[in-house]
């Protein structure tokens, strides 16, 4: 399935059960945030051995529920999510030049 | 462009700079959040018809952010990302039959 | 109970089970955040009238979770968050001149 | 100061601007967690000896924005902060018996 499919599936799950009524694009922000902290709290107080132990389907699910929270607030404003992220490194590659970020951790304005 | 493609330029773009190196689960999970953070400024206090009067280049740029970091994440895991996308909704459905969740809000342990 | 002897109870009760072991600044930022999302779920999709439905005993408790979280980090960096917070209001307060930002929802930038 | 002084001149600070008219709990939701972006964002990328060089009035500064929200959504509540923390260490506490939980990372569920 392309990303067209996914995010039309996406949306009629939303629309059979008509709740775009409680969709507000703050609930949506809300949303969105909850489901970063489910993911979050997979790994919480891990180490890097005891991280390989997390079930891999719970952190498909919660990698979902954060996608699924910005194909609505994109859809919400009628952007194109692919559109926006080819943009997005477009830009961050004008921001970041190799030359000057290769292995550097700094922020663009202090490269 | 599909996913597939977007997602390699993504990735691709990281890798040019040799970021891999900075990006332990840990920071990736950091930074979802931080950019989730930026998306939700830009909503801050406003009412409806402020928001209207909200960049759309701001907000792409921001959705975008935020699908950078799935794609970081899910690359990290070797997870496909659509797959689990279209999975979750198929156990979402499950746990929230239409006649049940039909125009309600509520939580599908309370419908 | 004063302030201090809050904090101080939070300390204990983490040295007690010789938790600072764990305590890495990471993982007490995402903790942080994962507080916040489970803050954040007892109001989403709720209306005004549903919102005074919720436990208080859960808004008081996923509060003080955060709050936990904050004598953690301030701890973590011998930083005396009463002192900080009240120098934080001496600075918005200069940001935020009352005759400028009297019944203004901007940020002072655009003050 | 103590703590209650320290949140009047809050709640002042917010009067005297007369910003309650913005403080919609869902927006106290959202800017409590674009602060906690904020203090990651001190963070991110960093290794531990990077993260020494972190200005430690940015530090302060970013907590005590967190804070302020705190106390926001605490009084909109009319919840005691003091209070709430206590209790819910007492919870914690009970949840957490030392002899199982010293030196253990684990859920207080998989005890």
């Amino acid at each position: 399935m392309d990303f067209k499919e996914i995010e039309n599936k996406v949306i009629r799950f939303r629309d059979e059960r008509n709740w775009a009524q409680f969709h507000q694009i703050k609930d949506l922000l809300l949303g969105l945030n909850i489901e970063v902290g489910e993911l979050q709290e997979l790994y919480l107080w891990k180490s890097t051995e005891q991280q390989t132990q997390i079930d891999p389907e719970k952190i498909k699910d919660e990698l979902a529920d954060i996608a699924i929270f910005l194909m609505y607030i994109s859809r919400h404003h009628n952007i194109d999510l692919l559109e926006a992220i080819s943009a997005k490194i477009d830009k961050n590659a004008a921001k970041y030049p190799v030359e000057k970020s290769l292995n550097s951790n700094k922020k663009y304005n202090e490269l």
